[in-house]
């Protein structure tokens, strides 16, 4: 029992080892992800600005935009190493760490909202990049409200 | 004479305000630029130390993070805004403005780099991938060199 206990510890101790091996320092981990939702937000924003009438409506610069929240949404995830719950300025709360299967859930929600987002906005069509960007906000709000901190 | 400064004028802050548009603040813009270099920051790491042997070297994580070095190489750019100087915890110095085409020819050097090493991390070959990956060191220290503080 001891012996099987002991091998799992030493297993969680090299596979956290292998998630810290991307990022130096947890602060380094904060900042990676916060990264990929600076990108993702700022480019919801300008195609927000567009749906909304504020600036007129570009497919170039729709599908640009929808092709780095699609690109964006895929980074974040393996920035949330255990120990990273309090490094740097992070929002994340400690949800993120102990409903896990749920977090993941809307990280996956989110990557088929934002891939299907690149897709409407590569028909440019304007009906459809709607509805399928206000999937992905809707899937961000769900998110932030379980797990971002006000 | 006065007319066309007044018409000159008038684009130039028309285009700066389209410039601004992508971005409510300064420190939007500084934040979206080093989302960017973060990303690229990062995964040149990662690269660098299965390059040196502090990691074995993977062909799929290579891949991985040399796709995702060419993706955010093409971002920052956009985010050097006028009136940015200052903004946020920028380490931009003034010569990124003063010497606006000179910074630009670093930047396109820099998305040339990381196109090869996006390229040679896809044909597996790690005397490949070793060269191109120096090339973009290369090329993002003698961008910092330049234009970045210290």
């Amino acid at each position: 029992m001891k012996k099987a206990v002991l091998i799992g510890l030493c297993c969680a101790v090299v596979a956290s080892s292998a998630a810290y091996a991307q990022f130096a320092k947890t602060d380094d981990a904060v900042k990676y992800r916060q990264a990929g939702f600076t990108l993702m937000g700022n480019h919801m924003g300008r195609i927000g600005a567009m749906l909304k009438g504020d600036k007129p409506f570009n497919v170039d610069d729709v599908r640009a935009s929808a092709a780095i929240i699609d690109f964006a949404s895929k980074l974040p995830w393996e920035a949330f190493v255990p120990g990273s719950e309090q490094g740097g300025n992070t929002k994340a709360k400690a949800e993120v760490w102990k409903e896990g299967d749920k977090f993941k859930q809307h990280a996956e929600k989110l990557q088929a909202a934002t891939a299907k987002l690149s897709e409407a906005a590569k028909s440019g069509n304007q009906d459809q990049v709607k509805a399928a960007f206000g999937n992905v906000g809707q899937s961000c709000k769900a998110c932030h409200d379980n797990f971002r901190a006000k």
